[in-house]
């Protein structure tokens, strides 16, 4: 399966008082690995994509299992890679690993849909959108 | 079910462009939630579980389903029961609803368990802590 | 002069790996003063001016001084004062103490202007939002 | 005057409902660009100075104007600049711009002192740090 991969050091922003990762925060940091692969992943405009054309991505469905803990300076790896595409919806598999391993720190099974940001009901996934992940899958 | 429930105002902070929650930010709000319990529902002292006896709760496990979406200035209500009772896990039912109603926004099912801060491995749930979530419990 | 104050206990998702407040945090819980400010203190609706009426409120200065650290699970009371109101722009004294007393951790002189949302630029302060400052003034 | 500086691209998860960086944002952001000063145009090791040598590196000080918005998507510059070195503490000169130009979006001036992260009271300057930042500097 392809997989988009970034690198990413662990942030004192991104820490707790225990000197571990804030949970909620790998949701943040996905949330850009996300807005990286539309851009770089897939070649398309992500502002374009929200802004312009009010094309919105919230999250219907999360599952996440934390396995490791990462601490403040590591150095990790976040990956995308696509589970399943539908017709208005997108099913996504994201890891946060430590730097070039298997050292897995946590993984998240995302449910994306595609909406009107000036409705926000569902619509279909823009056809432009959905043939550049049906290139980024095998 | 034995809940515990308090109510809060979506703020600007919590808000994305599309002018709804930032879905990581639920998982900020739900945080403090569990802080609240602790301290009002359970009558312990938070800062001393984690600051003095270096217990962490960490989250192992969520699920999360987010069914309609919550907008700036909206009042809602954050609820929390107890699903299940571990030698060394906890598993929680959390959700956010419009104020009042059953007007449900989004809904997670969570397992914490309980650590030692120093070693980052788990520990048996503290029977201080153990006792009070049974007297919260049906 | 007259102040508005709200209390609040410092939460883990305020604080750093040192334990003490993050300190951008300071300005995401002085940004809910003001929000709390706008619909309690100056009986005006937020959601309305920010969503309904399209007024900004963006900060065009500040200047802050921490003085003593907050820990977790600090009580304190966050506090706002009007310094001078002008005619686009509106200077607030905000402080941040422990608990009912003169133990300051941090204050800040802020300039914040009105907007429009649409054009992101400032616009006169609306009629409603100055009649409601000059009555909270001395 | 020797400046650091990286490039970033505005998220969606730095914005606010008005679609630009939500203020609070720009302190994380500037964090982040000290860690990496620290690392990259100082060459220390940032995880081993706050954890292993529990060096605190907490604001004292700091003074922000804001002069132009950034929006969803904008590539931007961070920059550093050292304007003072004292004995405990250290003047910054942040500045964020748009990409490769003298578009200010907004600058700050941060007075950062060096503290034992055990007892919170301030320290002299490491002497490597010291030595580091005087190369550092013109």
């Amino acid at each position: 399966m392809t997989r988009f991969v970034r690198d990413r050091r662990i942030r004192f922003s991104d820490c707790d008082p225990a000197g571990i990762v804030f949970y909620p925060q790998y949701f943040v940091m996905f949330n850009g690995l996300v807005e990286d692969w539309i851009e770089q992943g897939l070649g398309l405009g992500y502002r374009e994509l929200v802004l312009g054309r009010r094309v919105g991505l919230p999250t219907v469905r999360l599952e996440a299992d934390f396995t490791a803990v990462s601490h403040l300076g590591d150095p990790v790896d976040l990956s995308l890679e696509v589970e399943r595409l539908g017709q208005r919806s997108l099913t996504l598999r994201l890891e946060c690993n430590g730097r070039g391993g298997d050292d897995l720190r946590m993984r998240i099974r995302q449910v994306i849909v595609t909406t009107s940001l000036d409705s926000h009901t569902s619509i279909d996934i823009p056809s432009d959108l959905r043939a550049a992940v049906e290139r980024f899958m095998p």
